[in-house]
């Protein structure tokens, strides 16, 4: 742990990724994870072993433009020689935007209060490849105006469980989120959402969403009912009986991880 | 060839792609190519055997925003179907801009007049990691006004030989290079440049430069001896001497193909 060790001075990084041809960012044996290569990087450089604690896990082919980690160094190297070395060995996929030290008892993932996603939704009729890997290509006409109103149905303090993924290692996911933030805030999959919103900027329609949490799997399943409520599938009234049913069958597919950003950590 | 077979009708597709995944435009055994991905893509919607003739080859990790293509088809396919059916088959790194019949003695290559590059150089601190792939990275501070002192010096008709890649198929393409357009208007390395230009784009520099036929290599060996203007290591003024030279020793490196697109061929 970074604070066991009284010579080690704690450090916050601050980091951007396209998340593409990463395993996501948790370690992995023999996989190319964002955490893995940002401690081999840190390795290579400083010679010390260590594993920086995200604020959180983003999924394979999830991006982040504001991800922050922890971790803690004995190398006497100043944070901006540091930086500027982490930026010469990472792959030009990771950027470290920045690099400061922090208190001892600062930790990426126990200390976040909350945190910015941004979902970007390419809607024109034919997408750039160059842009091909950063949004979800949406084949269906989408209303913004309906959208908008599923999104602010979400506002506030509710039971998120019909948005959580249900997946095999979801109760191990469940106990990580227990540990991210006070307990005395946060309880089994109550969550609260701060802004909720849909805008356009040119062919992309994006989503914002900041909340005091999330559950695995939640934005994107927030982002595939809205679409399915801006195709005309379902109404944005029913985002109401969703969330009520505490069901994840109740809500609408998982939207695909490459439109995703972490884009902020709030501290 | 197209013009072989009567019952054929002729077509001209203009495409964009990424090229960061593909071993560049020409079909090649066990690779993927750009050329080769739109000849099964075609295979499969139409079950015809084709092979799509490029307005010229694009080296591996160049991208195109308007390569064009010729092919001739027996299938009555509607062009607006085929696009269509294009576009759902083919990977998301290439998109089908537009797809039309053409007059029997058409070819994407021998017909046409001239070409338009631009090459991308990003130039502030930190390259987002959604753009590397797009851009080259530039580490060095760059005088623009040098860079495009330069640029006008090649400016009209040249023997662009010491901007020509000394590679060991240079003989082949060479030849390729000859029958590309009509004798007449082009012998050996002689090429005429209308525009070449160096224009800011917000942290992008960009150079545009459109000609009747370019060599091998010879925008990136044109921006590589550009850079080298720019960040001072020779005189805006050494172009001239450098084409007349004549000797690929005198100019500059082989700027990277990740910030080369093909933008546009003129017919």
């Amino acid at each position: 742990m970074p604070t066991s060790n009284p010579q080690a001075h704690p450090l916050k990084i601050v980091l951007s990724y396209d998340g593409t041809e990463f395993h996501g960012w948790q370690v992995q044996p023999g996989l190319a994870t964002v955490q893995g290569t940002l401690a081999k990087a840190i390795q290579w450089i400083t010679g010390e072993t260590v594993l920086p604690q995200g604020s959180g896990r983003t999924d394979a082919g999830v991006h982040a433009e504001g991800q922050v980690a922890s971790f803690a160094l004995t190398t006497p190297i100043p944070a901006r020689n540091l930086l500027d070395a982490l930026n010469r060995r990472l792959p030009p996929s990771i950027r470290a935007l920045s690099l400061q030290e922090v208190e001892a008892d600062f930790h990426a993932r126990r200390s976040a209060r909350g945190k910015t996603y941004e979902y970007r939704i390419h809607t024109a009729a034919l997408c750039p490849p160059t842009l091909a890997r950063y949004v979800h290509d949406c084949p269906w006409k989408l209303s913004m105006e309906d959208m908008q109103r599923a999104a602010e149905a979400v506002l506030g303090e509710h039971d998120f469980t019909s948005f959580a993924a249900c997946d095999p290692d979801r109760q191990q996911r469940m106990l990580d989120a227990a540990e991210t933030f006070a307990e005395d805030r946060i309880r089994g999959n109550v969550r609260s959402i701060g802004e909720s919103r849909w805008e356009r900027r040119g062919d992309l329609l994006v989503y914002t969403v900041r909340g005091n949490g999330f559950l695995h799997h939640m934005v994107r399943n927030l982002v595939g009912t809205f679409i399915d409520v801006g195709r005309g599938a379902i109404r944005a009234e029913a985002v109401e009986s969703i969330l009520a049913a505490r069901d994840r069958s109740a809500a609408g597919p998982t939207a695909p991880a490459q439109g995703l950003f972490l884009t902020h950590v709030e501290y």
